[in-house]
């Protein structure tokens, strides 16, 4: 019988639900896996764009022995909120497999987890992940440090799990997943990755929200720092 | 000023969240555009793998004039349910953008909608498409016929949704999203299309749900039967 595997996803006010469905997904379609909505209490929580979804455990009753916490794009408040930080702390300090996608790395970075680490985010956030001591990775594809896994959103999460179920599971157990799932992606316009996408969109796309992210990278940072004492 | 947009998306116990948070983002990034999450009341309903959601409009309530309506897979007893059918209806006789996402399309094929017309859904479900005089199509891309919008799982719903933002507000509005959403996947294992994975792989997949999905086809073709006359 293959391990049982306890997964957890970070769910809260203005969490982005695409972040985590795919991972969601992807390891809840394994046999012998529970997933877990995990916030700091039950009462229903609004994603971005507006999704009311309702968590399953909260951070004191979820299990201390997880597989897998997933952590998606996240707003400043959440960056810099100290029982959160030490949430993901106590679970990446047990050997739990953590995931970081989109904004979600810059959680992992704020709670001083990514130090001597490559890691990634969205186009906007990678950069920055130097100042919490990581070695930026300008891709699209996830990368793996170690028990580290992030990426981009969206289908970074699908990503990410594939790779994480091969790891636990082993590759067939991720083949047969990626199947199930239909993951063969089609983009219709290939203009997806900021590297190779047309200049004036990446142009509009990064000034958009500049400020709110300046402002969340700040929170993270600072978070960082009263957490490096 | 772009024309607004007022997009729902059907959720129910047992829906599939991965196949509608996708098109949900990806709509829900536009700017002037508003997104529903549509149940037959506001109590909150757990998708599968467990998703607690609250839905945020009902059947009755929902406005009359939606522009896209986006359904996932959805358990058999919705695909026989005749006051969700009505509902489907009503928008489709609307003119309405239709999107049926991996078992989805059974919903739409069960309402009689799609006679004639070009569809797709995942690989255990495209074939049957054509109980409900359908024409199926054995892709991995979105299948565009008219109005209506059908696609296998999963990144199914985030390319539909990009293609029906291209025919809304024009290219540049459609790579933009792209762009914004990072939407270019690297699938780690190259098995998700089951044309071209390995056979073993996609015998055991077609197995499995086998008389799950066979029951679910029958009450959609039920339905599709009493709504003929």
């Amino acid at each position: 019988m293959s391990k049982h595997i306890k997964a957890a996803f970070l769910v809260c006010p203005g969490y982005l639900p695409v972040d985590v469905i795919g991972a969601h997904t992807t390891l809840g379609f394994l046999p012998n896996t529970e997933v877990h909505l995990v916030w700091k209490n039950k009462e229903p929580v609004i994603g971005f764009p507006s999704y009311p979804t309702i968590p399953t455990t909260t951070v004191a009753e979820c299990p201390d022995d997880l597989d897998v916490l997933c952590i998606g794009a996240i707003p400043g408040e959440v960056l810099a909120d100290q029982e959160t930080i030490s949430f993901v702390q106590k679970h990446a300090a047990n050997g739990c497999n953590m995931m970081g996608i989109c904004g979600g790395a810059l959680l992992l970075g704020a709670a001083g987890l990514l130090k001597g680490r490559k890691a990634t985010s969205n186009f906007n956030t990678t950069a920055p992940l130097e100042k919490f001591g990581a070695i930026p990775v300008f891709t699209s594809e996830v990368v793996v440090d170690g028990n580290y896994y992030t990426a981009g959103p969206a289908t970074g999460g699908i990503e990410a799990a594939l790779l994480l179920i091969s790891k636990l599971r082993g590759k067939q157990a991720a083949q047969f997943v990626e199947l199930v799932s239909e993951y063969d992606p089609h983009p219709p316009f290939g203009c997806g990755n900021a590297n190779t996408a047309p200049k004036h969109l990446v142009q509009q796309a990064a000034a958009m929200n500049k400020e709110q992210i300046e402002k969340d990278v700040a929170m993270a940072y600072d978070t960082f720092l009263r957490n490096k004492n």
